[in-house]
């Protein structure tokens, strides 16, 4: 039996009796281990000093390092990202309808845990606290599986924070973490039927890719965001490139950056010539189609020197263009010359289902965009950053799913119980 | 490219326009696709004497020559059904929620089709017209997975609804059946990601068992079935007995019907004796433990003939008896010397999370049992022969998910929908 196993069946008993703690328990438990992360500071900082030369030893790049490092401040951090949790709402217990059946049998639908959650994620050890947190704050017992860059800080803040769970009353293993770096781990996590409730990856696309593919228990799917901006012929020409200039620029490296830009070939001798510009002041390297480069060769809009920094940006996009989250400074552009519906066809096909925006001051345009392309959130004249789980107001965001079942778009708490059917009787028997 | 991947592909294809027909529409549709079915109902009956007669030929058994038989009036209750699904509400376009955040952007969450819905069953040649109805009337098109038992039953009911659903104004290949009964085409069908949004399979264990295990789609796992009424000290007997015989007896080869009793051992004595003799007299096979036999063997609560005939019907209990969903006259019976906690216990280490029972008067007893048992549905003195779509009043149930994502329980058209976020802004940016 590998670790994999042993810690799901450990916490697959834990689960029961964390499943009966109530409110203010749980909410007590996340305190505690709040108190207990800034307690053991230095020995988490410790910990991490050990994966942070063994990473620097590999050769490990900088961007890399910078997310597994650790310092006080962050430690202070992750113990405030539990307090935050034990502030918010309880996600279970919440009744969602009562009513009485015709044979007189008092029917209620209330949520609860799931049970046993598993986490897997990769070198940022600051997700162990996070991902610990948000299943006992909803009332389950975790399996948590961090990438080996980041075993020993991963393993260490996961001892600490079940210790001092254990002290304020949580069952023993609500909290386990898979000590073993052996890739075959995650493959028995992900094969573990009946014992994980659900399992959620939390990383970059070839770890989600792997789980979904691999996983027997089910899985939501985050992540990956193939995100275009379309903007019609009626569009406002400074909303459109402000909205394009976020979506692209603001952050870079998100599922819910703009990666594609589709414009009506009725406006493209007018708008693209500008949105070039900008896009390639920035910095931001343009795949273009054949109508992109004609538009800013020809375009009377821009300077020579205007056209030469375009000129400088530009590649020929190619098919895979189309379907590529570039998660950098990098946008493909096409036009489109059949309307709304050509561009609700071309991001239904290449496109991820995650954030997708139309321009447009037409309100049929706006209607037909909204119904016709499937994806988790459709937005009409604003920016696809704001797909995200804090600006749509839900607490704690744990992911952005992708999937259809269970929850889809931004997702918290809610998203870690089930509900149970509660039938209430005098003895009633079927006819 | 096998004939599932060709199926998918088309339905893909309608899965858009259909996702776009309003709610006349589809209610139309289905009523056009009543009135083909009673129109054609010879062909169809003409197509199911072959399968009749290939089905005898291979010596099949009685009872499941009874599923795949059809007549006309087994035509016309298909119709039917197809008329009381256009006169359900629509699943879609349901406003979950609306709000407007803080910069400004109205959000909405609105019910949507989730896309293409495949069903795979099995020689019940009815569900043809069932799964299609349900998942036109959520607006998806269908994947149709007939078993080759009847396979050209289901194909004839397949075009004769497509034709007519094509000529009300559905689009083509909204509803597509595969044809061949080659094995495989199921295998591909589960490994279709990307082409299939949820995958529902209606049948045996086995059939269940093998989607859940080789899905590389999002199943909805239904079916199985250890269902226990726990017995507790404080339980009227009478009312104990009443839902035991229910559970046990009202129908068996159904997911809900109670396979195992468990028994506070403080009523033993008094109790089991009677509800034995009752079982007995029904003609139920008791598989129970050395409590159970002592407790009838040294019983004077009843005569020599009723001891004997419980005797005739008692074995002794296995290991394995505890897991076994029997679907017959048989029940598994077992004495709780530990209260509650060890019936809970019991139940969630045997049972399949579908609808477990606790018979007492004891409110707390009651109210631990509700909330340690980890199952769909959880009773207090009724019988869990109610854990069924229709009597929980959700319309056409669709089956009865003993997972935990998604929908648990008795599931109707509801789970058939997914949800986007309509976001409406005025050039909002994120800052």
């Amino acid at each position: 039996m590998g670790q994999a196993r042993q810690a799901a069946l450990l916490a697959k008993d834990a689960s029961r009796p964390m499943g009966l703690l109530s409110e203010e328990q749980r909410n007590r438990i996340l305190e505690v281990m709040a108190d207990a992360l800034r307690m053991h500071s230095s020995a988490i900082c410790a910990a991490n000093a050990q994966d942070m030369e063994a990473a620097r030893a590999k050769g490990t790049k900088e961007s890399l390092l910078d997310r597994l490092y650790l310092d006080e401040a962050r430690v202070e951090a992750m113990a405030q990202g539990l307090e935050s949790l034990a502030a918010l709402p309880d996600p279970t217990g919440r009744v969602l309808e009562r009513r009485t059946l015709p044979n007189g049998i008092e029917l209620s639908r209330v949520t609860v845990p799931l049970g046993v959650v598993a986490m897997v994620y990769e070198a940022r050890p600051n997700v162990t606290a996070d991902a610990a947190g948000i299943c006992l704050k909803s009332g389950n017992a975790c399996v948590l599986r961090g990438g080996s860059l980041a075993i020993h800080s991963c393993v260490t803040i996961a001892h600490v924070m079940h210790d001092a769970a254990v002290d304020a009353g949580a069952p023993r293993n609500c909290i386990t973490i898979i000590e073993s770096t052996d890739r075959e781990e995650t493959g028995e996590l992900l094969s573990l039927r009946g014992l994980v409730d659900v399992l959620i990856p939390r990383g970059g696309a070839g770890l989600i890719e792997r789980c979904v593919r691999e996983a027997q228990v089910p899985v939501i799917e985050t992540g990956t965001g193939n995100c275009h901006v379309y903007v019609e012929k009626t569009a406002d020409f400074d909303m459109a490139r402000a909205i394009v200039m976020n979506a692209k620029t603001q952050r870079t490296g998100v599922c819910n950056a703009c990666e594609s830009l589709l414009v009506d070939a009725g406006i493209k001798d007018q708008f693209l010539p500008l949105m070039l510009a900008d896009l390639a002041g920035a910095g931001v390297v343009i795949h273009g189609d054949q109508e992109a480069r004609a538009a800013v060769t020809s375009s009377c809009a821009l300077d020579e020197e205007a056209r030469s920094l375009v000129a400088s940006h530009f590649v020929d996009a190619t098919e895979e263009d189309w379907g590529t989250e570039y998660l950098d400074l990098e946008i493909s552009v096409r036009s489109i010359r059949g309307g709304v519906q050509e561009a609700i066809d071309h991001i239904n096909r290449y496109g991820t289902h995650h954030s997708e925006v139309v321009v447009t001051q037409d309100a049929s345009v706006a209607e037909a965009f909204c119904r016709g392309v499937d994806a988790a959130a459709v937005y009409v004249n604003a920016s696809s950053r704001f797909t995200d789980g804090g600006e749509f107001g839900l607490g704690a965001e744990i992911g952005i799913s992708t999937q259809k079942l269970h929850v889809r778009g931004p997702f918290a708490l809610e998203a870690l119980t089930t509900y149970k059917y509660v039938m209430r009787g005098e003895g009633q028997v079927r006819p």
